[in-house]
Formats: C-alpha cells, structure tokens, sequence
C-alpha cells in the first residue's frame, strides 16, 4: 500500500514554473531542493510572480553542506497523499507555518495549514498558512504545496522508536530553561517533523541554510524574491473613513484631519464608495458622483487614496461577462470567483483596475475577503470547486490571497509605481508583495503575538485599531499600531475618529466623550512619534528588500541562543535597534525580557543590563520602548505627511555611551531605485556628528538640525 | 478529470460487512441505500457491531416511496474524492451531524465532521461527528463513511444556476418566521447538501423515511439497533471521586454520601486508581491494596462502580505485549493504540477487561480521550497513522471511541449483564450502546445545545456538574443535569462535594463555605427529584430501546411543523410529556417557547396556552419544567439508591384538567427482557385512578401510595 522512498537531490530551484514568471533556472547558493515523488503543477513556487534575488542571496554566509542530512529526510506515498518525515534535534525549537494568532513556539504542536477568516483556535487555521518553517539550529523549510498541508512538529512518537536525546544541543539545559508549560512536549528528545500533503503524490522540498534562524529567514526572503519596498507614504499614518461616507463626506474628514493637525499620508474607502460591494462592481455608488474631482482635491491636499474590495465579481461589474469563462464553478455572494491562477482572468481583472482607477489615481487597495470563511459565516467557495486553471478549491483558497495581490501589484509593476496595501490571505513566497495583513478579529494580545511571528515567513501585519473599551484600551492598541508595518486606524464602523469617542454606538450618534481632547492629545503625538519614526522604519524596509531582513521579529530570531527569548509573545524589534514591550490595557506594568547587552529606555534613556528580565512601567502616553545601548536613532520632524519636506529634518538622538551610527536611505521612490546610503555617525565627546551620503543626490534628502544624547537624569 | 454517475438503488441494507458482525441482509421498510462508485471497506455500516432492529422499524408508517427523489441524487468521482450531491427545498430546514455545540439549525453552515475533544469553534469539530442529518421534510440522510466528510447544508451556489423558491413548502413563510440572524443562510431558496469525501472513490448513501422528522429519526435510531437501554441504576445519580483519592477515601465518601441522605446509585473512580494511567495500565494502584474488599463493601452499601480509564495501553500493562501486534504505528503517551478494528485487538483488550475487572463486579467504565486533540495539547495519534486493520489514523479517529464502546459492550453482552457508561467519542449507528458522551468543555449554555442536539443521531449526552462560579451556577448546572439521560457530578479535581465549596482551591483545602448546609439541601432536594423522576425516565429509555425514540429531544423535532421551534437551542423535550427551559447563572427569569397545546407549571400546576412565548420566573430550588396538560406524571418515592425497593412505590401527579394516562415497565434488568406494560389511568371525577399489569410479575413491581391532582390556587 505504500512505498518509501528517499528525495532526489538538486542544488538549485525549481524550473517548472509559468513560461511567463519564471526564467531564472541558476543554482542558489545556500538552497537545497529535494524532489520527492511527482510534485503536483500548482504549487507556490510553480506559480510564482517574483524571481528568487539571486545577487543577495550570494552576499549571504556561504554554506556548503545542507543544513540537515539529506539521507535523514524519508518520503513516502500512500493511499492518503505523501508523507515526509524531517529529522528534529533533541532541544531544537521551530517557529513559523505563521500568520499563527495563537502560539509562536511551535514545535510540539500539529498545524493543518488551512486558511480561514477569525480562526480562534490554535489549530492551523490563519489567515496565511504558510508551509514554511525555520528552527532554532539555523535553517528553514519550505513545503512547496497549495494543499491544507498538516503538520505534526515533533509531538508522534513512532511505537517503539525511543530515541536518545545526544545532539550538538545542550537538550537537558533546553528542556530546563523553557517555562514549564512546555515540558510536555518533549523537546528535549530527538523526534521528527511529519509533513502530510493530502492527495500529492509527491513534493519538493526547499531547505534554507543559515548558518543563523535569522539569516535562514533572510535567504527564504531573498528566494522569495527579496522584502516589499513600501513607497515612503506608505509608512506614514492611515485612516479608513466610515464605510457609509458619501464623496462630501470624505473630504470633510479629510479636512478636518488637517484641521485637526493630525498626520495623515492614507485615506481608506470602504464597502460605501462602490455602487455594489457585496460581491463587487469595482465601479463608484451614486454617493460619489464625482469622484475624479475628490481625487483630485485629495491630491492637493498630499492625501493617497486606498480603496476597499474583495474580488468576487457581482454581475453588475462590467468585468462580470468577460471573467464569467475564467472564473470557479461557484458563486460567492452571487459573484464569479476569479481564477487568479488564469493569466486572461489576471488581465481581466488587472486590467479594468488599472484603467478605471489606478490610471485615474488610486495608490492602493484593500483586498479583503480573499481568505476561506468556516469560522464565520461560511460564506466563500466550496474546497470542490473547480477552476479553468484546473486548481481545485483547496488549491485556489491557499493561493487565492496570493495571486490577489499579484494581480494588482502586476498593473503597479507595469506602471513602475509603488504601491502598499492590505491583504486579508497570503501565503509561501510573499515577501515581495507590499501588502499587509489583517484580521476581523481583534484581541489585542492575538495582534501582537501576529506581529511576533509574522517575521518568520516573510509577512507584514497590521494590529489595527478600530474601537476601544475605553481610552486606555485605545491608546495601548494605537502604541502597537505604530510600532508596526502599517499605522493604521480602521474606523470603518464608527463615523468619528475613535479618539473622540471610543464606544460604537456614542461615536456614530456624534457624542463625543468628555476628554475627547485630552485623549486626542495623546493620539496626536503617537502619530507624531509615527512621522518622527519614519526615516528609521524606511531603513528597516530597506533592509527588508535588499538583505531579506524583516521590519518586525520575533526576539527568538535575533537571539536564538538565547533559551529565553524562545517562548516570548509578547515583545519584538522593531527594526535593527529597537525592542518593544507593549502594555495592554489594564496593565500599569510588565515585566520584559531584555537579550544580552545594554539597552536604554526610549523615553528617558534609563540604562538596563541585558540577559534579564525587568520590571517596567509606562504612563499612559508612552509605550515601553528599549534602545540598543550605542544606537543613533535618527527621528525625523514630525509632519502632517510625508509629502512635506521637513519630513527629511531629522533629530538625531544618541542612547548610552558609546559612539553609535546610523544608516538612512535616500531614493527617487521609484520601483527600482539607486538606493543612496546616508551613513550618520557622532563621536562620543564630539559635539556633533556627522551625516555622510554614498549615492547620488536625490530632490529630498536628509538633514540634521539637532544632535541630542538622552541620558537618565 | 471527473465522472458522474447516478446511484444505484437499493431498498435494502448494505451486505458487506465483516461476517461476524452483519448477517442480516433484509430489506428494511423505509430506508433505502443508494452506492455510488465504489465505497471503501472501512465504514460504520461495514464494520457495525448492532444488527437493526428489523421487526420495530416494520411498526412505524409505511412509506413506498423515497422521500426525495433519487434521481435529484448524483454524485461525482474527482481526484478530490467523491462528492454527492443532495436536492433541498426552499423552505427546509436539516438538523443533526451532531454532537455540535455551538448550532443546532445546521442549514446554510459548512461543517468539516471531524472527531476532536474541546472544539470552541462551530466548524464541525466535535467528540462524536455523526454524518447523519434530518430535514424539517421529514427524512433522513446518513453518509456512510469514516472519513472526516465535509457537509455544505445548502450554502454554495454554482455558477449562474439560481433556483425559484417554489416547492412544497412555503418557504416564503417560512424565511419570515425564522429569526433574522438566519436571513443570511437563503433559507427560502432551493440549494443542495453538498457533501465531500475525500480519498474515497465511492460511497453508500442511506435514506430514512419518516414520514415526520421525529420519525425519520425513530428509524435511524432502529436501522441502528434500537436506542441503549441502561439498567436502572445506570439512571440514578452518579458521583465521580476526586482522581487522588486512595481506597479509604472513597469508602469514606461513600460513607458520607449515605450518612448525608444523598441518593447515589454510582461511584465513579477516575486515574488514580490505576497503576500508571497516562498511559493505562488497567491494574490496580498501590493506593488501592485491597480493591476486592473495597468493591464488596460498596456492593453491600448497594453502590455501583464505574472505572475511569482510556484505551492507550501502557508498557506496565499486562496486556501491552499480546497487543503490540494488533496497534497503531504510532504511540499515544508511550503507549500503543489497540486496533479496535481488529477482533484478536478487541478479544486482548476485552478478555483482559472480563477478567479482571468486569468478572469482579466493575458495573462499567468511563472511557476517556478516544476522540482527537488539535485542539487540546495535539496528543492523539496522528491522521496518517497506520493499523492493522488497514484503517488509517483519519478512519480510526472517526471509529475509534465507537469500537471502543463495542469492545467494551462485547463483554456485558456476553454475560447478558447491562451497562452504563460514559464515552468521550462517537460516530453513527451508535445509539444501542448504553455509553453517554461529556466533555473537558464547561459552557453551561454549550451544554444545554448539545442536549437539545443529541437526539437527532442517536447519541446521549452528560452535561457533567464539576466545580461553579458560585452557588447559583452550581444549582443551575445540577437542575440541568437531572434531567438529563445521566445525573452526574464528577468531582475528579474537588475532594469534597461541590455544595460544600464550589470555589476549586477552597474545596481541595476542606474550606467550607458558610451557606454550604443550605446549597447541600437544594442540591439534595434536586438528587431526590432525579430518583422519584426515575420510572418516568425509565420508561423513556424503554422507547428509545423498542421504537427508536431518543429520551431527550429538541422542540423541532416534535414540532417539525411549528418553524417558531426550528432554532431553539435552550429548551429540551425529557421524555414524551416534560419541557425543560433551564435558567442559567446571572437569570432570575427567562423568555420559554411553549409549542401547541396546553402547558402546566411542572411545580405550581398552572395553566399555560401554548404557540406562545411564555415569561417564566423560578426561584433558585426550582428549574423551569412545562408539563403537557393531561399528563399523569408518576414520580417514585425518592430513596438513596435504585435498590431500595421504596423506589417503586409512586406518587401519581395529575396536570391539567383532562383524563391522563401513563405507561411504565417493569423488567428483569436482563438484557433482552420481556418488558410488562404498567398503564395507569385517572378519570377527571375519580378520587383515585388506576394501575393496570400486562405481562409477566417480577420482583419489583410498581405501586401507588398517593395520587394527586396538581392545579394553580
């Protein structure tokens, strides 16, 4: 009934992709490929859009053995699909198969990757079940499959196969130095990853090598195609207005948001701008009857335009007839489902948007609802349907997110425009895509655990805020925002700025709280610190793009010989500098694990020993911020957008002792650009440093007004 | 790339079954059996324990014709699997694929029948995922696999193939009746039950005539051999001792109970009482020295023991070699997974359990963790699993706890002794196995739906009191569990009674709260009413066993045609003549809807006209119970246990103002008895009524003290 057998071995990638998107047939330097049975045809890197970053994977460490013994890992065919089982090291963590809301260690736990809308249980369900993994020991793994893959992360036992726990590990000091909590799951022992592909008769497997989980990522990015480069805007502050504002409405928020001195680089539509949104038409509602002139106003007043959509098609929708052919067999809200794995379906579909609205002006979409729904409402296609493509339903829902965003980045591609945008699914090799991803649901806690973990497969997160329990509530959840990818209020449901009233109901009839200006106060300068943040975040970006480096991680990536930093879920970098540890509402105090070395507090530069935890506490207007002793963090003058020049006036603040530097990047913001680096550097007792600049000079370029060292009184 | 094909019509029950389980090959009167393809081996029917109950499903209505058309009946072969497709009529509601907890009107949802212990979500993860569903149209419909099935209840629209609403029903009505939230299912439009089996490549399809729902159900229930009949103690009360304690702690409990005037028919021992237990040793503790003298003593104190234990077998185990050749590839907590597909599997594990516990008076067993575990700590065997029996860990997860009950079951029916038992897992065709389903899960409102759903597949469910919130939760759980198929508190993790502390730690300490003499006598008063309800109950067990009827039922099924009925989820059917409306915490009163007909308060006797929604207060004491006016309600005089032959001396109440009639039975407690037919009745005028015998005179046999006429002043 089954046959075992052991995976053909390649240096170099796969070259059964689309004749359009894959050219690139080269050996990658520090990526493995083994070739088990019959892989199916649609797959992630069969279908891909981005070519793997061949050049910068090469500036990685040079590894020449693969990172694990090949002859170790075992495929086998059964009558239920393929099966692969990988060797795990007695005290070797895994992390990843993200966007997890609910665990971020994950060996000891089964995931069966499915993706689906408002999973609340930790069961593998996610947004974006991405079958990629790396572990503790410096490596990753990519599954290459769009089925629900089930993975069981060292937790089955084999009958009678006990295994010693001697590996290159420390295992026994492992198991002690984890919280107790996880002592069930035996990581201690030697075990095995189990990998089931339903229905496959066959897989490739990508293997990542380090030598670092950190660099290990870092090279599945760069596979990937390299990090997303958001446009400079992206990365200021956004604001979706209410769903049901009409045209005048809009831009009455949009003024009194100027009015109000409150940044704002974004603003949101919502269901209400098209004339049928649930499925779509993709074309303006009578409420917007003039919308090149709003557009147009907006423009002036430096505001981008991101529009709300999903991409089920109603028969209203002039794209309906000419999708109908190269769409699924059923419906979703009376829509065509598109089959984004169909390049006729992808010009269809691209091509109306680029005509109607992205040639018209629009910088980016929302693209929600393209993730599956059993959790809520059960509203999406059925796992049976069929597509022109021949991708069946689970297929599709896997890679239905994915090639989504590759639909519309392809019209900005062609365009050379940058674009940054929210996705409600992804999944393996999305890196590149600028799109962030979000969810319907909203535990605070959950979306920061997302963030965590986000950077272990290539994703962008957004802890959006919408309403609040209360001020507190609020302003903790704005915190998180703004120490994220996309800084974002989602008030989609409430018609007032959340700051000004934070309960639903008192919000839309227009009662705004008694210390609405003292809580828009403190929103403000959040913002600001934003603004005043957005050189140092531009950087991180860059790095993501160019070295595969996520913005955001899991202090276990930076860290992984640290036991300690294994379990946490509740903290992060934030670039290459910065650890944040947010409060929650309810809480005055934390305490926050702190890696080794010196660390400042971002407020008030107070000095803290590493490879410990402290004791923490915040007002209300301040998050817990730490800074790597030595750091230069360069804090831009905070400005309503990041059109305004002044954006490139920067403070530059020196934490701890030492000398520190800094590094800028300046460009024409255009898709591929020269990247001119701006190195910044202050000697300890200078009284002030200096900002050199390798590259050409571009029309915005950084300048330093004041030099500040931020020291504990 | 896929075949269709219509089924081939069989008026009868499938014959390929192994032979030593299935030797009739009738045709049953009302059901029909369509093959598609070619079903796998491993399926509930194929591998049934329980032949149906042929001569009882001849007594309900004839019905000629299949109650929808089988020609409206197709399915498909792909490389998914196989799917079929069902007609359903604008208008019609389907119920079942139970046990779910968190929806009882299952159309419009997608469910994934997938077999899990503690699911918090309503995707179809569920410790027993019956793939048998009843329409409102009064049918049944059973899909005869033990793969995970996935079930689309008339939710997916194919492309362009909107379908009117006409039909039988008026489906118009109907939409409008039902509670808004529903609106969103398309209710009144036609759809299909789209039902998907992955792997398989065929699949046989049972159709259950009714002609009503609740019939449709009887015959399900027969088909599957008739309802469980436990012995009588199986329906007294049930006290599971904290899981630490040693031999004279329970004896001393068991002491306590007596001394205290607490009825109790069974003591339930839960871990400690083995040797090793995660995984099973099925051998005596060291704490437990001399359980033979301890069993003899609580005989003699008229107690019955129930074991905890589950099926994983430990390498301490005497029967863990016999059995290494007969379990799964895979371990589950260092033990082996019998194949309980394999008979020598059952014969080891059954043969072990005759000798040693059953032979020694063990009345029964609580067999524990045979569902699955994504969703608590992943550690079940895993899906790919392999077995002797050549079923895989997918099919053996679905079969699991229901061979588990057969081989357990095997062993009393071969002493001709009956049993009573609790099971964590089940599947379809299990209704003749006396074992009632619980769950690690707390929500007391979850616990009531799993209540109202049990009925529609053959299942019983244990809304299990453990610890409470406070003394009004405490009250409000035990109410619930009274009338309920088994009346259990399983202190496993309280040493003392609940009523004593309710609070866990304060209990394990021996901290008693003040007010505890006071919540002890509610919770006595409402033991005692469980023992005087108990011939009522009997009798209801007694027509589930003889005509398929489940003691417990949701209003919609015996009021299919009142669509007010179709979506409550927190009121039950106990019996034939009580309708239970249970307050929970924080409620001091509640809104019950009270069906056709006229009602009686079940306390105070007054009057209440039904198809009405009824305002009901209760104080603490009391649960809101609604009596059918004219119902002669026998109650037992209450005694501390079954034995006590006061238990059959009544108390005959009178509701309402009709002439009422009851009927009872009277048996051997064998396992096959001829039941006496025990009728009473009461003219209206008559001071007294009257107690009639049809059958043979056994041992105990009922008399009444009193007769009483139950009226509001």
């Amino acid at each position: 009934m089954t046959r075992r057998e052991f995976g053909k071995l390649t240096t170099g990638i796969s070259a059964v992709a689309a004749a359009q998107d894959l050219t690139d047939r080269s050996v990658l330097p520090g990526v493995w490929r083994l070739r088990f049975g019959t892989p199916e045809s649609i797959t992630p890197v069969t279908t891909r859009f981005y070519q793997p970053a061949r050049d910068r994977i090469s500036s990685l460490p040079a590894v020449q053995q693969p990172p694990i013994a090949l002859n170790a890992i075992a495929g086998t065919a059964s009558a239920r699909g393929f099966e692969v089982r990988l060797p795990l090291q007695g005290g070797e963590a895994i992390y990843g198969l993200v966007l997890q809301f609910h665990s971020v260690l994950q060996r000891g736990l089964k995931k069966k990757l499915r993706v689906n809308a408002d999973p609340v249980a930790d069961i593998g369900d996610t947004h974006a079940p991405v079958p990629f993994y790396v572990s503790s020991s410096g490596y990753g793994v990519l599954i290459d499959s769009a089925r629900y893959v089930n993975i069981y992360c060292g937790n089955k036992v084999k009958k009678h196969t006990r295994r010693p726990r001697t590996s290159g590990i420390d295992a026994t000091r492992v198991a002690a130095e984890l919280p107790a909590s996880f002592s069930r799951y035996n990581v201690g022992e030697q075990s095995d990853v189990l990998v089931e592909i339903s229905r496959a008769q066959g897989v490739d497997i990508y293997l990542f090598a380090g030598p670092t989980m950190r660099q290990a990522v870092q090279r599945y990015n760069l596979f990937s195609g390299g990090g997303a480069l958001p446009p400079r805007w992206g990365l200021g502050f956004w604001y979706r207005c209410y769903g049901k504002f009409n045209q005048s409405e809009v831009l009455q928020l949009a003024s009194e948001l100027r009015q109000e001195q409150i940044p704002c680089d974004v603003l949101g539509l919502e269901p209400g701008w098209q004339s049928h949104s649930y499925s779509c038409s993709f074309a303006w509602s009578d409420d917007f009857p003039d919308a090149a002139t709003m557009l147009s106003r907006l423009k002036d007043a430096a505001y981008k335009v991101n529009l709300w959509e999903h991409a089920f098609t109603h028969p209203s929708s002039p794209i309906y007839k000419p999708l109908y052919e190269h769409s699924g067999n059923y419906e979703v809200w009376d829509g065509l489902v598109p089959d984004f794995l169909d390049l006729e379906a992808r010009n269809i579909f691209g091509g109306y948007h680029d005509r109607e609205l992205i040639s018209k002006g629009i910088a980016g979409f929302k693209l929600d609802e393209c993730d599956n729904s059993d959790y809520t409402g059960n509203w999406s296609f059925p796992e049976l349907s069929q597509f022109p493509s021949k991708a069946d339903g689970e297929q599709m829902h896997s890679l239905f997110g994915l090639h989504y965003q590759q639909t519309v980045q392809s019209v900005y591609v062609r365009h050379g425009l940058r674009t940054f945008g929210l996705v409600r699914s992804s999944h393996a090799l999305a890196a590149p895509f600028p799109y962030v991803l979000y969810s319907d649901l909203y535990g605070h806690r959950d979306f920061v655990r997302a963030l965590v973990n986000s950077g272990f497969s290539g994703l962008l997160w957004c802890p959006e805020v919408r309403d609040a329990i209360d001020k507190e509530d609020l302003v903790r959840r704005l915190q998180c925002v703004i120490f994220s990818p996309l800084a974002m209020v989602n008030a989609w449901y409430i018609r007032n700025p959340p700051w000004k009233q934070v309960e639903r109901d008192a919000n839309n009839a227009g009662k705004f709280s008694e210390d609405s200006r003292e809580v828009e106060g403190i929103c403000r300068k959040l913002i600001e610190l934003r603004m005043q943040l957005l050189p140092y975040i531009y950087a991180a970006f860059v790095r993501y793009h160019l070295e595969g480096l996520p913005p955001v991680r899991a202090l276990a990536l930076d860290y992984s010989d640290d036991v300690k930093t294994w379990t946490i879920d509740d903290q992060y970098m934030f670039g290459d500098d910065l650890l944040v540890a947010p409060l929650f509402a309810g809480q005055t105090q934390r305490q926050a694990y702190l890696p080794k070395g010196e660390w400042c507090d971002f407020w008030t530069g107070e000095l803290y020993t590493g490879s410990h935890m402290v004791s923490v506490t915040a007002p209300l207007d301040h998050i817990p911020v730490f800074v790597k002793a030595g750091t230069l963090l360069p804090l831009a003058q905070p400005t309503l957008h990041t059109d305004d020049p002044n954006a490139f006036v920067l403070t530059v603040r020196a934490y701890g002792s030492g000398d520190g530097n800094a590094t800028l990047f300046e460009d024409d913001g255009s898709m591929k650009p020269d990247f001119t680096r701006v190195s910044i550097r202050w000697e300890e007792n200078e009284p002030a440093g200096k900002l050199e600049r390798f590259g050409r000079i571009y029309a915005k370029t950084y300048t330093v007004r004041t030099w500040e060292r931020v020291r504990a009184s």
